[in-house]
């Protein structure tokens, strides 16, 4: 493989595919010299986005595959059927070691099922987990798992503790961050079957700096780098806090414009509401990574503009100088 | 029992008892006078706050209670030990008929055990839910359950939405509210064991208005009246939410207070500010209701102070009048 982090970006994936897709590997190439980027998708589409940029020949490849997932569709069914879907194209190039790492904006199911699927799961690893960092008052959590795998067993939820900690600990550069489990109240005789059975194993667990549980409260406020929990409870925390979020600044704006008063206001108040804006902002970690893969699958946000695609090819780098999965791999076997 | 709604107030449960929870009855009374509020705690207490204020004697009694249950204790314990505590007393007071409902901003852990124990559940009803509103931009959703048992079964999410069909349909005054579920995703097929399992049952259940899945992401949009899910996830939600609203407003406020420029544009812009303040105030319902119980319970939060106990007192009202547990009892016998 060349010496530099060849990542496999299904160039057909998301709500501004190929377009935004293109441009966006465009700019990871020009702002990172160590980044390969191969496009996997309709060859003519991808050429003709292509045509309207000038750039390094060498850092850039375009690998045909004829076929699309669709948002909708059904993720096993999918993967299976569509062997020369972008996705399960770009993702065979990690597996066949021609890539390092695959960035796809589509289909979450998808993305989850082709990760275990074709990239394949560490030797060890019992479930990989989807790993999105969530904005907080002071810095970000990862939140581990918002997959679609629900109903995980306390094993698992070890397991991610495991893999967050190596990954938050890399990518963050924080050594020994801060694991909690979230939950309906501190004590640890309180939560569902789950938390209840899982609470122990996270104190016994080694290699992990277990602080108990976090109260939803609390998130986003933040001060614990790692919030352990089951697939469904992360996916609604996940959305929950996009949805008000939206809401929250749509409801600001539109009584900023209210009226001219109101209007000058919002001018003089402009930077403060982009502090906030900042803060809050869930897409500016660029993708999460689904973690507990051979290879590494980092999904962006399906809205993604170039500037994300971009941040989530950027991420690669870290990933890979950092071997993290080797990493993994070591925590997992201790 | 008088032909008034006689209220028994946990005058002793929460961060400002008992000098708010005085007050707040003082002001139901002063508000309603369809009311009276028998005050249960420490009768010395009690009346050394009452000498305060100016009031109809007939409308304020006192009922001595020795103990307290405190935030920390173990809910099941301290509702069987503390015999003579409060809560406990206040509860009783419903269950001898002397009073329609309990008013109390202490543990939720004690009142949920409390109100199982001491009031005991309606015939027929396997469990009963704490059904706060959340406030969204369309209006208020009835989230239904954020109690403490959790690990529920589909058959109890099934009676949680005719529960709080009929609850929303009384207290709202709108006919056919829409019943949604909880989910990670829109279609049938998504979602976990439970969630799949009740979704064919909510989509058969007589005389509720399910329209499907709703994802977290919409919640804060708002546009369900009821959302059914399972205690864990309810409490999430509600605590995240919390969470989230001050956290935000914290930070905008934070922002404003930065420059003499911001702190211009902050006066100009005041009224908006105050009506998105207003959209997401989690306390302007008053407390929540603990539906499915012989009599009313409604658990105020924690913090209140006397407007809100004060509220949480006029609820009591609707329900009484509109027969709400008669009409529970009916849905669930269909």
């Amino acid at each position: 493989m060349s010496s530099k982090v060849v990542v496999a970006l299904d160039a057909m994936g998301g709500d501004y595919a190929p377009v935004e897709t293109v441009k966006g590997a465009i700019e990871a190439v020009k702002e990172n010299p160590d980044i390969k980027v191969i496009l996997v998708g309709k060859e003519e589409e991808i050429n003709s986005e292509l045509a309207r940029y000038t750039y390094e020949k060498d850092n850039i490849e375009v690998v045909n595959a004829t076929e699309v997932i669709d948002m909708g569709e059904v993720p096993t069914k999918a993967v299976r059927e569509k062997k020369d879907s972008s996705l399960v194209v770009a993702m065979r190039l990690v597996r066949d070691e021609k890539a390092d790492a695959v960035v796809s904006a589509g289909s979450t199911g998808a993305i989850l099922v082709g990760g275990q699927l074709v990239v394949g799961r560490i030797k060890g690893i019992k479930r990989p987990a989807l790993a999105p960092f969530l904005p907080s008052e002071k810095g970000f959590s990862l939140l581990i798992d918002c997959g679609a795998n629900v109903d995980a067993r306390p094993e698992h939820l070890v397991q991610f503790a495991q893999m967050g900690t190596v990954y938050f600990e890399n990518v963050m550069g924080k050594k020994n961050p801060t694991v909690g489990i979230v939950n309906i109240g501190t004590e640890e005789e309180k939560g569902n079957q789950l938390v209840k059975e899982t609470y122990p194993m996270l104190r016994d667990c080694k290699g992990i700096n277990f602080i108990g549980s976090v109260e939803a409260r609390e998130i986003a406020k933040g001060g614990t780098d790692i919030l352990v929990c089951e697939a469904f409870v992360g996916n609604v925390i996940l959305k929950f806090f996009e949805g008000v979020a939206l809401t929250f600044l749509g409801c600001i704006k539109k009584g900023l414009m209210a009226s001219l008063r109101t209007k000058l206001g919002a001018l003089m108040i402009k930077p403060a509401l982009k502090g906030l804006l900042k803060t809050f902002d869930v897409s500016s970690q660029g993708g999460a990574p689904l973690l507990g893969l051979k290879g590494l699958v980092v999904k962006a946000h399906g809205n993604s503009k170039s500037s994300e695609i971009k941040t989530a090819i950027g991420q690669c780098i870290t990933f890979k100088e950092n071997s993290i999965n080797d990493k993994i791999k070591e925590m997992i076997q201790q």
